[in-house]
């Protein structure tokens, strides 16, 4: 998805398929008109798959708190799609694609024009505003990823503000740097939907929440871990079967064409490799959790299928299907191996964010190697830039957050759960609680 | 949406967008078969889109209620979904498109022919059932609205009725006025996607609802509001989502037409201006309640979304972004302002459905003149006159079932809550309840 | 969906409509490499859609059992779908299409080589690995019916074993003899969208299951029937709607090309056909409990959808709307019917699959000879073949299983609940449960 890339895929000119000649080339020959709205077309409907994300992780999030932090979790949740929406056009798209071409940082203008009623620019080879979209969305993921991991224990003032200068600023940066054909890109660095821009800067930011906020009273208390099991399992059920459907766009659209024969095959190659990562995930996580447990932990079969897609995400469509079994499956174990980890440093992780989406992030994006060994330094390079950046930045944010506002309720409020102090609201006010 | 308009739109001719030269138009060209394929595909997406939307009332309602009436609220949802689409097919088509122009009531036939297997007439450059089935979950969405308001002690027998009448000849009547080229249409009234005749429709049958069948037993008592906190705040949260999502067909394919480079470009701008209302929305809605009661109220948030959306929906194609979000953002502060005012006029909506759908959608309404100041007066009168008719229709509707088979369970079987009265079946009936 | 219809549908000559002349030809001309597009494109949608399905039907069952094994029927549901895409593709779909005409078990190659990057052949009307990708979600939604029947007495262990057999083999094969040109195709058997492909061969497999394995305990003691109350009814609810919303996807793509106006014509025809038969599922549903019982179930409300859906499937292109209507009209029926015919055979089948899924399949399957009497004699030979192979295949899978590692867990296990003995997480840890 660089910028190269980008133009080249959108001059919808025909593609060639393997065929060669002049009447082959006619039988799948596509007008640019047509083009234009198949490359649009593609837009929209990965961006309602991965709009919908958002209610899949507030379903996963509100599944795995306790009950009574459940409303909060909802409302932080529908609050942040909303402010990464609006942040987004403000200032994070002339951010994300300020128009240099390997720079660090630039800023094209704001608010973002969007285009005006009846405007078709055919030589873009796609509605502008479509793409915002498109790119809008995946701003909102970021964010989305981080509520999870600080649950149950920030304030919802301090949590928004945070959320405004990770989807208005730090995300948009990142993005530049790589889709907005910035120093990464220039280096070679490929991510194909966002394994590192997406899922390892959501990931990095809640770590730095996550250590800088503190564990949630009560979970590490004499070297011993103990475990808040998730208030409803369906919903957290539900909110993995969302994310696996938004993931369709999310891989699939970011071919960013669909105007050709070649194109929307590659989208397609792309949903299977996406679903069989998935798929893979779940099982490792089954078979690993029943092996090393005695039974098949529910939840780490949902984080698996969410570390599968997380890792194939860097590159879903240069690989097998047994490559992307692979790679997915590797994906699908990392949880396992990493949620007792953060627990013993005593980082505590709600949902198991940090390894499905920081940890299995990483892993993914250096899998891109397997498929293209040439860009490997650069993959490492775009790691640990990426995890310097976010932790320094959303560190400071955090940090001057916690020095002012203040991040957390006071301990009665939090032992009282969240839902009573911060909306007001409980959850399931009718249903009588252990 | 205007019958005109839709003609326009859907000849299938190339937008000659901004060049104008005869290359730039060859360029942009698409051939009428295909312009056929995308305009279709637009009804058959946003119709699953919209279709989706039944869901999402009846999580946002089975959310909002009492455990106690649960059950019978999802009951009310499958069921009012079924008999829109029976209706709407048996009468309320032919109602609502009767082929005349600027008249106020004609029938075309019925029930509705449909297409024969194979049968495609390009003049018209969509298909027919594709159209049909698109109008036909719009027809479902209102009949949504009412069940909301009126839940927890309504009869399912009276209801449903209500729903048939609604459906099958009030709501298609309001659409003829409008989008079936009558008399409204005439007169230069505007609304794109439903403002007043979607959404303020399905509001002032819920309103004559609330006033006619009372507030629930307990509700108002020595002048102060008994708060019945809804039973599921997760499932009212993805109920609002659900609504998000299901909102990009409702706006989005209101175009009406995909089938040019300008027209995917609109519903791309369409797609934008839906979202952002809904996320200013959703931001005022929170801040609002933070500032007016120190907490930011999670139902609140997720009803200023939704009146967000509904506020956009009449004009959401015309105004910049900017503009989306403050018609939005003033959309969101509406139920913050006219929840309380109706309960002080003992006005008992369960939901909120009135504020959002009825006065968003005026609002809404208005808001159009923003971008077409020309329209004032014709917006004036067609909110008066959707006002007038529903409230009448509706109100006759309801009298007539409170004389005859009764609108309310008894007194007793109310306390007991309507799942054991009216189905028989308890929604959670393992969880110890309060 | 045949062979031959297959061929011919893919060919993505211009539709001629009704008008016949080389003009009225030209006017709906869609080009090789855009009816390409257009047709993948109908896969993928579809199959997101049918994928969907899935989550559907873990929500259903979810909402369906009792709260004790809720976190267990999820974990099935997710731990299946991914079973079904891997072993789909390790054999499942070279057996589905083995490439033989009339017979009756072949093997293409193994695993599927699925395509290469930017791989499109343009003879073959579509991407192959769009076509996987929705094929594969069929056999995901066949083991998906045999989770519900079975549910709450059945370990996870032998459960995904079946599965693996059913995905990987017994559902292929009956594919194969069907829309992978086997001898049923060749006797002229119809079944459009799988009424005893998927459905039926589910139901039956579920049928053996609940056979072999048994009732739950305390299900029928002394000649009565023990009602377990389902633990959650907006879940079920939910899944219902997902169900519906998905089956567009699951009826509409099986059109197989939307590259003509004819074609995309068709399938919003069976978007339409597919609606009113779920419709009037509903309704006879509510009527009939209404008038049997007093009260209008909702769980048989939600149960005649999914009927009239089953009905509609193996023809929901040919019939009007009206037959459309009669036909999931009296798949509603059925499980009124059925469900207390299954309880006197003691067959527990937990989520009524076997009315929705084997009885109303069977149904749908024959009341093809509505719309083509010359089919009755295939159609009845194809349902008992299913029927036969089904049986005897998943019945020695279902006692190897019971004779080796045991299908079920100790009575102390069953009673506690699986949740406990099989995952280890409860699903709703905090409500206190009566």
């Amino acid at each position: 998805m660089s910028a190269l890339g980008l133009t080249a895929l959108c001059l919808a000119e025909p593609a060639l398929a393997q065929q060669g000649s002049e009447e082959a080339a006619e039988a799948v020959a596509v007008s640019g008109g047509t083009a234009y709205i198949f490359n649009t077309l593609l837009f929209l409907i990965g961006g309602f798959l991965v709009m919908w994300m958002a209610a899949g992780f507030a379903m996963l999030e509100a599944g795995l708190v306790r009950a009574k932090n459940t409303s909060v979790q909802c409302l932080k949740n529908i609050g942040l799609y909303s402010i990464a929406g609006l942040m987004f056009w403000v200032i994070g798209y002339s951010i994300a694609y300020p128009g240099f071409e390997g720079g660090f940082f630039g800023i094209a203008s704001f608010p973002y024009f969007m285009q005006g009623v009846g405007e078709a620019d055919v030589a873009t080879g796609y509605s502008v505003a479509s793409d915002w979209f498109f790119q809008m969305v995946f701003c909102a993921t970021t964010a989305s990823i981080v509520s999870g991991t600080v649950a149950e224990r920030v304030k919802i003032v301090p949590f928004f503000i945070f959320v405004t200068v990770l989807t208005g600023i730090i995300y948009p940066v990142i993005v530049s740097w790589e889709w907005g054909a910035g120093w990464l890109d220039a280096m070679g660095f490929s991510d194909f939907a966002g394994s590192t821009l997406v899922h390892s800067t959501g990931g990095w930011a809640a770590l730095m929440g996550a250590i800088i906020i503190g564990p949630r009273i009560g979970r590490y208390v004499d070297g011993r871990v103990t475990v808040f099991a998730g208030a409803n399992i369906p919903l957290a059920t539900l909110g993995t079967f969302i994310l696996w459907l938004g993931w369709f766009g999310f891989n699939g659209a970011s071919q960013l064409a669909m105007g050709t024969v070649g194109d929307v095959s590659d989208v397609s190659k792309i949903f299977v490799n996406t679903n069989m990562a998935a798929a893979a995930g779940v099982v490792v996580a089954i078979i690993a959790t029943q092996l090393r447990y005695g039974k098949a932990d529910v939840t780490m079969a949902l984080n698996g299928a969410l570390a599968g897609l997380v890792a194939i995400t860097a590159e879903p469509l240069a690989p097998s299907v047994g490559m992307s079994i692979i790679i997915g499956g590797i994906g699908g174990i990392l949880p396992v191996i990493f949620v007792p980890i953060l627990d013993k440093l005593k980082i505590d992780d709600v949902v198991g964010a940090i390894p499905v989406h920081l940890i299995a992030g990483i892993w993914g994006t250096l899998a891109v190697a397997i498929s293209f060994p040439e860009v490997l330094v650069a993959q490492i390079i775009g790691i640990v830039a990426t995890g310097v950046f976010v932790c320094i930045t959303s560190g400071i944010v955090w940090f001057v957050l916690k020095a002012t506002v203040g991040v957390r309720p006071t301990e009665e409020a939090e032992l009282a759960g969240l839902d009573v102090s911060e909306t007001g609201i409980e959850s399931y006010p009718e249903f009588v609680r252990t």
